[in-house]
């Protein structure tokens, strides 16, 4: 079993096995490339490595964009330093602990997407926002919904989540109002970011999918309920969406998931366009934490659509993708009421509240509250691979 | 009435009063920004103006960055220099003849925006899309709807659209099928142009809309009604729209429009933060000719909402904007048939096909059409100013 020569505790995120791609700063100095391991970040612009000018930059977009080729020579050189006792010399130095950096968006966002992959959850919202009507419309299991979201308001875990202002409408009142949203939510979602970029007219099938993919990130895509059930007919959620999308710091490479690749099952069969994929379905296990308090466990492997025939849908068009962007699952809910990503899942809209084990009971988020995902899957060698969190406070409505 | 010493024919749509800004390159050189007057584009890199430097980048987004301030100083330098004899030494090297250079994408796309301004449209496509329901949605008078697209699709004028895949259920047929759009259509829109960010969780009020927006394009939005109709339930048009948006190269900044503005009346009054602005209605008439004959002209003065609104109501939620962000007002249509801005409005849904002069039937684009919108409006001094052409040809689904 590979081993590094660096001490990794048993139960970090970041063995060996994951290396993860972030951006850090120490101290305020000038944000570069780093890769987690243990409690540690590798400094990646100081090592002897292919391409490491890519790495004294502010994003991961420039190595990102060169492709799958460089990004397995480097995480192949990667493993053998951190490995092979002979380089412990000159790489050592370059460890810094992870409690003195501070973590930035990894990558410049291009364009945003966000699919709907989840039956539970698609079920469960029809449910919720069209009760008179079949939970799933008929387009549903025939390709995968999705829609293109603010890339702007894409945030790096730790920001802060200022409560939304917006237009709602109580069931039954008269006008809309005006006001901070009263139905604050999460969705707990997987986000994966485009490295290799594709041609415009030039569809990318879902076989090309490790091709054009770098990595995996966790994503907290905030919504507003009751801004987003007053706006989003017939054009789609807008502002309930774009005040802000929270997104873990660590991009994990995707050939450190090849172990947790699973397939679901899809009845009835789709098109020859979205079959030719369906490889990439990805076993990660989800914990999302109100104020400490675990309150779901959404598995991300009960997904209906995988990343791979979501990519090949995106561009079958003919759209091109740009490296950067990040297209992510939908909110993931398992079968189980403690599976669900959602809180408007978690409490039936507001009807079933959720009682914290603090004693407060919340039906959505309320101001000072923070929300936490974070993920495993499993790694290589049967190791665990976490992803590290993505976190966020809310704040009174300015 | 102020004049230029270089000679600008009559009928042109680049009077000295408009001085739109865009870029290009001849002969393959280096991109850079440029300025249209009559024939000749304004190489203003090479002129002794405020931030030249900008103007030598292959964008302008540095210049729009720049905010309004020295938007004004530039827009003020730059008329003395073209209208007063004693620098025509100086600066008539600079002019280039405009049939001699490519223009490339003016700007760096950061989001875009769609929205549904016209209320004639948007009436127009109730009826089509939900005959059995009142054509205008609950929420269409009190809140400037809108969805985010795909910004790394936006093109520019001339570049081809390739007939875009995707999946399309016939009327009363089985399970979709997959295959080349037949149901390709047009949008004509009037596009705005973000020069100033602004930050998360501060809303940017109607009243700034001129410290924010730099100027206004022309913008195709190319539309796959067949794929729409299938995919846009519940989450909106995604695919149907998202293979290719085309605007035009020059971007007329704002202050060129101003005796241009008209307020549109709106009843009910919309809510406090939608009523302060609505000062930037706009009264440009656009011209949408195939294969050069003229099929329409709507009537952007005819608009609901305003772009002024339309960027209050973008970021009540706190949204932040970014330098490059372009909003287009949606497809406008007048009350008359022959000021709707796209064919399935025009051919109510294919059912009415349209004869154009020279003896062919079209109900929705052929391959190898093509598509050019243009717009006039009144300048200071009661000029006429244009906008450029925006124009596109269909190429077969590769």
């Amino acid at each position: 079993m590979t081993r590094s020569w660096v001490p990794v505790p048993d139960d970090s995120d970041f063995p060996v096995h994951n290396l993860p791609y972030g951006v850090f700063s120490r101290a305020g100095d000038q944000p570069r490339a780093g890769v987690a391991l243990g409690d540690f970040v590798v400094d990646v612009s100081r090592l002897d490595l292919p391409h490491a000018a890519d790495f004294a930059t502010t994003t991961l977009n420039a190595f990102m964009a060169r492709g799958s080729g460089a990004w397995r020579a480097v995480r192949s050189r990667l493993t053998e330093l951190l490995t092979d006792q002979t380089h412990r010399h000159s790489v050592a130095p370059h460890l810094i602990p992870r409690a003195e950096v501070a973590l930035h968006l990894p990558f410049e966002v291009a364009d945003y997407v966000d699919f709907y992959a989840s039956e539970h959850h698609a079920t469960n919202l029809g449910r919720i926002f069209r009760p008179a009507q079949e939970p799933l419309t008929a387009n549903w299991k025939h390709l995968p919904i999705g829609y293109h979201g603010r890339a702007g308001t894409v945030v790096v875990s730790g920001t802060p989540v200022v409560r939304p202002r917006g237009q709602h409408r109580a069931a039954g009142g008269a006008g809309p109002s005006f006001g901070p949203s009263q139905r604050l939510d999460i969705e707990a979602e997987v986000g994966f970011v485009v490295g290799t970029p594709s041609a415009l007219g030039a569809p990318v099938p879902g076989s090309a999918f490790a091709d054009h993919v770098f990595g995996v990130v966790l994503v907290n895509d905030w919504s507003a309920r009751d801004i987003q059930a007053w706006e989003y007919v017939p054009l789609g959620p807008f502002l309930g969406k774009s005040f802000a999308t929270s997104v873990s710091p660590w991009v994990v490479p995707l050939d450190a998931l090849a172990a947790a690749r699973v397939t679901p099952h899809q009845e009835p069969t789709p098109l020859p366009y979205l079959t030719e994929g369906r490889r990439w379905g990805l076993d990660i296990t989800m914990e999302v934490r109100l104020n400490g308090h675990v309150i779901s466990r959404p598995p991300y492997g009960t997904a209906y659509w995988t990343p791979d025939q979501q990519l090949a849908h995106m561009t079958a068009n003919g759209a091109s993708l740009r490296t950067g962007d990040l297209y992510a699952s939908g909110t993931i809910s398992g079968p189980r009421r403690d599976q669900r990503g959602s809180l408007i899942e978690l409490t039936w809209n507001g009807s079933e509240p959720l009682d914290l084990p603090d004693g407060s009971r919340r039906a959505f988020l309320l101001d000072g509250d923070t929300v936490t995902i974070s993920a495993v899957a499993r790694g290589a060698d049967g190791t665990r691979l976490g992803f590290g969190d993505v976190t966020g406070t809310i704040q009174p409505a300015g």
